[in-house]
């Protein structure tokens, strides 16, 4: 049986520092992660956009891995942004036909939101549903299914047969944070673990993966004009994963004029005033809470990507 | 007797966003400050910066306001950076000697630190101390006095006969919070007033002024490569203002090793962990919490400066 083959990636999202922390000091103190038996390779995501602390250059590079867009980088590279070359290198490097082939991947980023300690699983792909179970299961964070936006697509983990982004905030853009860092310690200790647990047969699944499946986002109220018109309330800043009842202040004015929820009962918000999702017109998503039943389908995924031979 | 002319600056840094939306608001609901008579002239500091949402181009406009760098500029445009161009402009738009001239200028930032609502005043100059002594008694707010510091200098409020800094935190770079909004503008309006009553002869000053002297800068521990060592210990994070005592924990390797302060007891530290200050290797600076006696210097240097014919 083959050791399970981990990347992980930081600094996806150049402005995005404490990952690179841990991983150059992982890199040096090697006590601090368990790899747990994984063969691990880590790289710094967009090292260019790093250097300036920017969160990139020309594109998100955590919006370059659409299929479509890396077919036409792959055929005229002459014309591509440089997180589209970026793109086809970290494939070309570390992705399932890359030279150094990685089964799964984990991108480490923060956000100004106050998400806590969580999991981003992007679509319904079995092998993530079981893993996000694992890690859910050891840590009790929360777990975001972003799907069926098509304003928001061809994220990094996408590309490999099973990926997981931990997300931890709020901490701005820039700043380096202990316990930011210590809980995305955490969080990649628990994915090895759990990884571990699947190889070796140990892994105690749940009876459930309680995960906040993506609705819709939603923007800041704006004038005619385009400009912004209002901004999150305070009582809905800093409270994301609290549900929303109809009616709940949203947004406010300069003046001081509120503008109420208006939807049904109990939709969750996410990514509440994330810096980055500005310029995406993303004030906050919405998304919905439900307890899905762990499939064997899921499980089985699982171990057959990390029992390959 | 004159009206006061006030200028007032916001996006000095242009991931500083905050004030600037403020400001617009105010531009279109006048009811949101009353400038108190003062004939009030708003400005974006860096508009080329905010429009790319970063703190500067090729250089922080909030250190270009040096009168040798200004010189140079003056006489060498074609070899400007273009944070030196924009110094230079916004001296010949608004400054003492400029088309509209100001005789006093509020320039107004935000932090990721937990500063809370605060001034920033930069040297002794009389009328900057009154002003301050002023607006702390009205709203009870801190006074950072930064001088004598060699590798921080060309303020933008220096180049004016009196400036005051309203520094507003913690939010992170590019967020808009309702909250630090509101800070901005009850700071400002409190500017407003104490200008006002010190034209109608109606200033109550206090008897002192708390203020926070600037003693040192302190960077993060560093490998002899130059590289970070450690980060700013969870029990000082967030903790602006409080004094520290020999021994309190100040910095924590990513192997749980804390670094404790060694100094007198009493140095209070500010600018915690802010973001802009890690190019500058700045992780805090210290200062010395004094009490000033209120001098018929400041109060006679404001109102020879206010009640200008």
């Amino acid at each position: 049986m083959a050791s399970p083959r981990v990347l992980v990636v930081a600094g996806t999202h150049g402005n995005e520092v404490n990952a690179p922390w841990l991983i150059e000091q992982w890199a040096v103190h090697e006590e601090l992660i368990d790899a747990c038996g994984c063969v691990v390779q880590t790289v710094m995501g967009n090292p260019e956009a790093r250097a300036v602390g920017r969160r990139y250059l020309d594109r998100d590079l955590n919006r370059s891995f659409r299929p479509d867009l890396l077919e036409q980088s792959a055929t005229h590279p002459e014309r591509c942004d440089r997180e589209m070359l970026r793109a086809l290198e970290l494939l070309g490097e570390f992705g399932p036909e890359g030279q150094t082939p990685c089964d799964l991947v984990v991108d480490l980023h923060s956000t100004t939101a106050a998400m806590g300690n969580c999991l981003v699983v992007y679509g319904r792909r079995p092998a993530d549903l079981a893993l996000a179970a694992l890690v859910q299961s050891s840590l009790g964070l929360q777990v975001y299914l972003h799907e069926a936006d098509a304003a928001q697509q061809g994220f990094l983990v996408e590309r490999w047969p099973c990926g997981l982004v931990i997300e931890v905030g709020p901490v701005p853009q820039g700043v380096r944070r202990h316990d930011i860092v210590q809980q995305t310690r955490l969080a990649l200790q628990a994915v090895f673990e759990a990884i571990a647990d699947v190889v070796s047969g140990a892994a105690s699944y749940p009876h459930q993966l309680v995960l906040h499946r993506h609705l819709k986002s939603v923007d800041l109220p704006r004038q005619a004009s385009g400009k912004v018109a209002a901004l999150i309330h305070p009582q809905l800043q800093d409270r994301d994963w609290i549900p929303l009842l109809c009616g709940d202040p949203l947004f406010v004015s300069a003046q001081g004029t509120t503008i109420a929820y208006e939807g049904p009962d109990g939709a969750i918000p996410v990514f509440i005033n994330e810096a980055a999702y500005a310029e995406k017109a993303i004030a906050l998503s919405l998304t919905s809470r439900e307890e899905w039943p762990l499939s064997q389908d899921w499980t089985e995924a699982l171990a057959l990507l990390l029992n390959r031979t």
